[in-house]
């Protein structure tokens, strides 16, 4: 599988770095956050070094999810976002593709979102999905 | 597959409330989000009515990311953010489980994302990770 040396996620996979690890498969990792939002946030991670979702194969990428959702089951928080960055301004630290799992057990502690929402033109709108519905 | 006749997003699977189509299968569907964050921003959803991840089968999850990957990739974004709300608290809006596929195209457009870190006790942090195995 693609690995790194120089990445702090294949050295946790690897287990030159210690984690608190939660869940383990041959295609994916879990651990506590160590600089978590709230109790309980946690990381999933397919063990396939690359930085961005384009980059993991989708036999990796279909665990995840059912990683995270056993890890909700097991934390028992009714309220919780699901989140995965890529690129810097997108708010991505680490290089190799990394899904949060982050109870919200009250306004202040967990993920704070923003939501800009815009009033887009229909027709523009219309024309966008088709331009990518051609190109999937 | 479950359904619930009052829920919007069961109302665009069955085609009886019109949407910007971007995939369709058996187990999901793709579309335009009509209230963007920015260009691109679309919604995945499974064809399988439940208000949170836990609600959802393994077998419905496992085809999300892999459909966000094929949006991503036919978006052109090099940045942008994969997310998914559980809990009013947690801005969740529509009780159907949904992730959205939101591009990164600068600091204004696109999720505003707040990151309170906290710095936990190590040992505390340890004997979480012990009781949610214990529990997977
Ligand atoms: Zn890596
Ligand atoms: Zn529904």
């Amino acid at each position: 599988m693609a690995s790194n040396a120089a990445c702090i996620f294949c050295k946790i996979i690897k287990g030159e770095i210690p984690s608190l690890k939660l869940f383990e498969s041959d295609k994916t990792l879990a651990f506590l956050d160590v600089g978590p939002l709230s109790k309980g946030h946690a990381l999933v991670i397919p063990k396939y070094h690359g930085a961005k979702l384009l980059d993991i194969p989708d036999d990796h990428l279909g665990e995840i999810l059912p990683v995270a959702k056993k890890i909700a089951n097991a934390s028992g928080a009714t309220d919780y976002n699901i989140l995965q960055n890529n690129g810097r301004i997108a708010h991505q630290v680490v290089d190799h593709v990394h899904f949060h799992f982050i109870p919200k057990p009250n306004e202040t502690e967990g993920l704070g979102i923003g939501w800009p929402t815009t009033k887009p033109d229909m027709d523009a709108l219309k024309k966008l999905s088709e331009e990518l519905k051609a190109k999937m």
